[in-house]
């Protein structure tokens, strides 16, 4: 982090007073125009505010069959301590929670809320961007087509997608979309405007385009400008644009747009009790690889869904446990293994779930900026955060977040 | 209505198709840039879809007291008929429905709902724009404020906000700019881009701005742009921003954004069903005139609400009484008569709500398009409408819905 002189209570986002005022002042306002809700310390702000500085579609909620969360909160987790995977030096769960920039977060332990904290600009109540966990629930519901047999995993996605069968996308399979096996010419360097990210962030209008803008209007028309680089099939690369591919059959396959295909599909079965927020590009297409704002306990509840085999507390199968088991399978750890995570040692990637490796079977959604759900069967936990850590890559504060979830899960299957 | 062709059922945009399809083709897309959300018949569409087009913010409900609606639907209130204000013919409830482009409408009778449709690409868990009933909710609120002591009625706006002191609403009083008896050069002329509410909507980032655009970025900026124009305090004049000067007046006071005020002082002790969206511009200051967009159930709460004087029916206070007093004991008919409305004859304009004449002592919320609140306290009933007729002016659909809500309030009071 070269160039960060604020740490996380200095760049506290009430203390700093963003966009307060009637009217702020100059000095106090973050303006999309300016790309101040993409960047530090005003990110800190934005990131549970995201709706009001871009359009989104509404992901609703079912009212009437909200899954209550049984509530035991205990003292013992703050001082939980653990060595960082990078320095070894010692830290508890209190002190990571802030050095790693977190804005909520909540464990549940056997179903029940045994931790929940929010933070700075964030409330119960306050959607906070997922980032790359929205790929998560794409990845899941592209399983449960799947499963339902109305999606062949080893289709061609130019068949499954005509638009796509000139792109390098073309000759790929949906599985190798769904494992991010492709080969692509795409790169996902955040800091460069000139990536692959950077130019399908200015596809979907996430950030604003340069002046004279003439490139695609819209995810549709940028998705097919993808160019294919090297084999697919052989290695896992992580890019981003893979699950708007991913969200397209999605969406295509049901009918629907994806914001309804999840409110149906998941929002609603799960009993999530707010809606939640998706950005969307000028066409009206959800931003599948990372615009999903959810409040804090829907996240736990999507990952306890997983934990349980897609069966609800409440008896009933929410999500098809074919759907489930497919991606608790995992991914081939060969294909994962040359990507070089350091922090993720004999893990794996599958159906947009990271698996963490270790004696566990933990997996996760992982967004940037610390965005996290922690599925760890052997401790029956869940793991539910927000954050706005001033660097987007998770390497930047994995060795900080890995080994804490995996000292409060030692913890809870130690004392119970 | 001369250039309109289309007609309620072939405007239908669910028939249309407006943005369907992966991806929509571009003869079914609505783009803001092209102000397509705010024109006919595009905005069949987008009026219920308005967050997808928009930044907006939240206004947050309370999920732990929502105010149950009993429902006893009644069949006899399509055949209801009157004779139209205009030309005399008769029409039924059901077909005038169809006549004024109606979105969604709701009827309570002593608190039960007794007739509740959604048309179009409305549902009860859809949001809608409210434009103008937006001003009721806003006007209400100072009321309470007023009630509370907080707000001086007589104070002139200057000495409010000194940031007006030099502007047209400088020298009138808080009442003055509640009952819109300022004297301002403000022209309220929907059809004309170079009209006040046309330069206010650029400000606020309702639509788009020209080329070059060096106007004000936000309604703060605005507001003080607007000069005097005659004496104020002799005569009603529609200006929505005077409801912009009372929006500013009521966060100042309380010390909050607008969003957060209403969430606090209405939406959650109402016992709202669903949140609202509030269109926000750059500052994060809502439009007050006319950004609100609520559920159908939601507005008629706040019907009822008034019509049960601030208590709700499961106890408890959820208005100040004072404050609702005090809009009911309605405004100037001297001052309202010369601003010539056909159809509201010996009806006045107080606290940003209308009285609409007749012997019923009717008031109502009224926005543009077709939006409405009408509380009928002789019928103990209440009407919650939305509509997305072609024309702005409730003058081109009073003549067909007015005598449609006394026709169905005279027969409830007739047949019980």
């Amino acid at each position: 982090m070269p160039d960060q002189i604020l740490d996380c209570d200095s760049s506290d986002p009430v203390t700093m007073g963003w966009m307060e005022g009637l009217p702020p002042p100059p000095d106090k306002r973050i303006r999309w125009a300016d790309a101040g809700h993409m960047r530090f310390p005003t990110h800190r702000h934005a990131y549970s505010r995201m709706r009001e500085f871009l359009p989104t579609a509404r992901v609703g909620r079912d009212p009437a069959a909200v899954w209550n969360l049984p509530t035991a909160l205990r003292d013992d987790l703050d001082d939980v301590s653990f060595q960082a995977l990078d320095d070894g030096r010692s830290l508890t769960w209190a002190q990571a929670r802030n050095v790693n920039f977190t804005d909520a977060v909540l464990i549940l332990h056997r179903g029940t809320v045994v931790y929940e904290r929010y933070f700075g600009a964030t409330r119960r109540d306050t959607t906070h961007i997922a980032f790359s966990v929205t790929k998560s629930f794409v990845g899941t519901l592209a399983e449960m087509l799947i499963a339902e047999g109305r999606l062949d995993p080893q289709a061609p996605m130019g068949d499954l997608i005509p638009e796509l069968a000139d792109s390098g996308f073309g000759d790929a399979t949906l599985r190798q979309v769904m494992d991010m096996t492709t080969a692509l010419d795409f790169s996902e360097e955040y800091t460069d405007p000139a990536s692959g990210i950077g130019a399908m962030s200015n596809a979907l209008g996430l950030t604003p385009r340069p002046p004279g803008y003439t490139g695609p209007d819209d995810v549709f028309a940028f998705l097919p400008t993808v160019r294919k680089n090297g084999v697919h099939g052989q290695r896992f690369t992580y890019r981003t644009c893979n699950t708007e591919v991913l969200g397209w059959i999605v969406a295509r396959t049901e009918g629907e747009r994806l914001d309804r295909v999840l409110s149906r599909r998941i929002w609603q079965p799960l009993g999530m009790e707010q809606d939640a927020d998706f950005l969307i590009d000028t066409s009206g297409m959800p931003f599948a690889g990372g615009g999903l704002n959810p409040v804090l306990r829907d996240m736990a509840r999507f990952g306890e869904a997983m934990r349980l085999g897609g069966m609800l507390p409440s008896g009933g199968q929410a999500i098809h446990a074919a759907a489930i088991e497919a991606i608790r399978a995992g991914g081939s750890k060969d294909a994962f293994a040359p990507a070089g995570y350091a922090w993720l040692a004999g893990g794996s990637y599958r159906s947009q779930w990271w698996f963490v490796g270790g004696n566990h079977g933990a997996y996760s959604a992982r967004g940037i900026h610390g965005q996290a759900i922690y599925v760890d069967p052997a401790a029956e936990m869940v793991i539910a955060r927000f954050g706005s850590h001033p660097v987007a890559a998770n390497s930047a504060f994995d060795p900080t977040s890995l080994p804490a979830y995996k000292a409060v899960a030692d913890h809870l299957i130690l004392y119970g």
